[in-house]
């Protein structure tokens, strides 16, 4: 069998045979760095948060300045994930990242300090001092409008966590990352090990702790581990005490003190209401955004002089596209299923799902404009600028720009799609994603601007307006256009729009680009 | 006719002959201070705002540090209305308030400098270079919930700007303060100025600015105008620099810069807009409180550990009561009202709507945490601590006490309002707000804390017991009672409750106060 990664690698997923001698190398280096004084770390999971966690443990160092740790990256011998581990194993990080000092720490683990190795091996976990838990944890559907059918996925969460149930150490720490619905951990979790281990007759305490993670894509990868605040809870002081350590031992928690809360529910909470509280701040400016659209205002510019008001106004968003990425798109769908599943409450949490619907609709309304200005879509190519749903970052999970880009292929447009970060398009594999963005805009009908990346902002109107179609249309979801430069396109010839931008729909906005 | 002031003090409405006389007086100290190099200003409403404004108008110097205007604050000559004229007059605040610095400002300028007067004439704007325009303008009803029912009381609005109209010089600036409904400058203020100055055959253009106010009520009432970021726009680049210098001169710019927009449109959403936020963010808070006390948690202590997270979070809101204010209470109804009435859209500012009506209903949820302790409230004493919607602040307006009391008396309760900073609750002059504590305990059934008055966190267990009922019970909505002090009076048999306390559920709640 074989495993392909994204970038085109192919892997032969070893037999049993074959793990069972990769097992007994790791085991005898467990032993070694043992001797020397190292904890054994496993991490279960090689997606986007292990492929980071392996990297930042590995690079922990004891007082000596030496390795702390001894990592093992684990992941399942499927044709879905081998990849991950092969990668890893040969001292590639599993996720590209921006972050180039990701790839340097599991190099420097991997091929100088030998001290991160992977494994798809589940036995592997009998090694193990500390197991971090980082298998994700997602819903069927995230566009589901009726609370009570929300589904989530527990089967590979459960089978991990049995995994280590059936062969953790007595007294390793089990420590979960995974964001999780609210009690989750009580009748899941614990429940699970408990059961796995009282069948190997293990009579002493669980130790486990949840500290969920809040890493970021990007050219701060590392350091969304490293310097950034992390929340804990555990089931006993022990479990917390163990873990507080461990945690300590990567985040500089001098300048990001950690938070303690005092039961796990109260932690499993905190991460689907921060990511809650994020999409509804971001759902929030939607209407105002068509507001200003309506009214004639630039939005942009009413929101800048609102942010000056530190501590209450400052994180007020401007007007987008839409919302991606894996926790803000659907960790409301968590805490709302656990609350019905867990506690047999009817209770809905109306206004966050409700962000969560309007997010999800907002390429929509710049399909709208596209509307406005195009007409009919029917065989007209239109360039969409931007894949991933940040700016200069190749995360594409859960983009915007694949709704939008689904709904003009619906429109029977000649869809083109760019980004320069991003060189595989994982959730569109069918879908190929130009680098080159002046042979892309090659006699195109349309261009629209669906993520901040530098490189558009650097593109000037004779650019733009040199390689396109005849009097083409411009849609600029993500405020790249400035008002100089909107001018400059309109008097070329260039139809134009903007997200927010209510000014440009003025017949006299070019008096105020002047101001 | 007489007009009586909330703190009881009796003024007899001048008459026409007397207000000429007035009138004369002040024309020649207007024409005196303008010899001096004095520019004269006009504040039109000396409620909330104008109080304030008054003060820190006639406060600001010349390069001199000699008073830099002649001020001279206006309301009308009506019962409602007159008082505020004469306190002003004698050297008092018309607006009580915390902060000592307001009442010193106006005895200074009234008593010491004299370059601040007050009228009850509509004439007297004739002699102002600069107007500033600090009429309120209401909602006739807040708690509406079909959008296109909106209504707004334009009636004195309008004619206050007439009167500005009839009687302003033609170069004067008129600074319009007052919160508008989109659309309003354009549809309303400026055709009525106008038309007036048209009828008096005015022909230099019309000086007009927007500058809404974030006045904001307590101990730095006066420092909310020096010391807090303006915006502002006007209808042409002279109004703007006349309008820049003028709040230059008593607002730090140096630390809190002003903002500029580019038409007056945008100014107006701003204020709707960043109020609309800060309520929505209240109100998102609500289902996770409700989610908290489902689920056995403190959600006190998630916050706390969210509240971390610098620049994205640090702004989530904790549980509370409700939602007081002149402000936060209705602005998403100005701009919901304008978008429909001056710009024929049906768009509806669902989510910003949505946010107050969640507001309003706070006040049920402790309504419901009190049922549940006391069972019927019929002829139960119950003291509802805190009248204000601010800790330590006297300002009642649209207070959520309001809404819980009236809902307590409803339910035959024997209501006793105890606040510490109110003396007169002008919107429910029937009700007399007790100011001694124990007093108000006595003997009492249950006991609610609504607004987070210093005087209520000092409180002890014992205090409240000794005084209080026997068993009585206790719901916090304001995060008063500490987990130790709840332990102590859970202990004593009190019965306690709160809002976001879900952890005080729990049967072995008193092990976490330990921990």
């Amino acid at each position: 069998m074989i495993s392909v990664s994204p970038a085109g690698m192919s892997h032969r997923i070893p037999d049993l045979a074959q793990r069972k001698l990769e097992d007994a190398r790791i085991a005898e280096k467990a032993r070694r760095f043992r001797q020397k004084g190292c904890q054994v770390v496993a991490v279960q999971g090689l997606g986007f948060v292990g492929s980071a966690v392996v990297a930042v443990v590995a690079d922990a160092k004891n007082s000596a300045a030496r390795p702390r740790f001894y990592v093992i990256g684990v992941d399942l011998p499927t044709p879905e994930s081998y990849w991950k581990v092969a990668e890893l194993g040969a001292g590639r990080a599993p996720v590209v990242s921006l972050d180039r000092k990701h790839q340097e720490l599991i190099r420097n683990a991997v091929k100088i300090n030998q001290n991160l190795d992977s494994s798809a091996s589940e036995e592997i976990y009998s090694l193990a001092d500390i197991i971090v838990v980082d298998v994700p944890l997602g819903v069927r559907d995230r566009f589901i409008k009726t609370p009570s059918d929300i589904k989530i996925d527990f089967e590979g969460f459960k089978k991990a966590v049995q995994a280590i149930g059936k062969t953790m150490r007595p007294r390793a720490l089990v420590i979960v990352e995974t964001t999780l619905p609210v009690g989750t951990c009580a009748n899941v979790v614990i429940p699970l090990l408990k059961k796995e281990r009282a069948r190997r007759g293990i009579k002493s305490p669980l130790l486990l702790s949840y500290a969920y993670e809040r890493v970021m894509p990007g050219r701060h990868y590392v350091d969304s581990l490293k310097k950034y605040w992390r929340t804990l809870a555990g089931i006993d002081k022990k479990s917390v005490e163990k873990t507080r350590e461990f945690l300590s031992s990567f985040i500089e928690t001098k300048t990001f003190p950690m938070f303690e809360l005092e039961d796990i529910e109260s932690a499993e909470i905190a991460k689907s209401l921060e990511n809650s509280y994020r999409a509804a701040n971001i759902a929030f400016i939607h209407e105002w955004t068509l507001l200003a659209e309506k009214t004639g205002v630039n939005l942009f510019a009413v929101i800048d002089s609102i942010r000056v008001r530190k501590g209450t106004h400052d994180n007020i968003r401007f007007p987008g596209f839409g919302v991606g990425g894996y926790c803000l798109t659907k960790d409301a769908l968590l805490a709302q299923w656990g609350l019905k599943h867990f506690f047999k409450s009817g209770h809905c949490l109306e206004t966050s799902l409700k962000a969560l619907w309007i997010n999800n609709e907002m390429p929509e309304h710049t399909l709208d404009l596209i509307r406005e200005l195009a007409g009919s879509l029917k065989g007209k190519k239109i360039v969409v600028c931007g894949v991933s749903y940040l700016a200069d970052v190749s995360d594409t999970r859960h983009s915007p720009a694949e709704l939008l880009v689904n709904l003009l292929i619906k429109s029977k447009a000649v869809v083109v799609v760019h980004d320069p970060s991003v060189r595989v398009w994982n959730e569109c594999p069918g879908i190929k994603v130009q680098q080159d963005l002046a042979k892309s805009i090659e006699g195109a009908d349309g261009i629209v601007f669906t993520t901040p990346h530098q490189e558009y902002a650097g593109l000037s109107a004779k650019a733009i307006l040199g390689r396109a179609g005849k009097k083409p249309f411009l849609v600029d979801a993500q405020n790249i256009i400035n008002d100089k430069k909107a001018e400059e396109l309109r008097k070329r010839g260039c139809r134009l729009s903007g997200v927010g931008k209510g000014h440009w729909r003025k017949k006299n906005y070019h008096v105020a680009a002047k101001r």
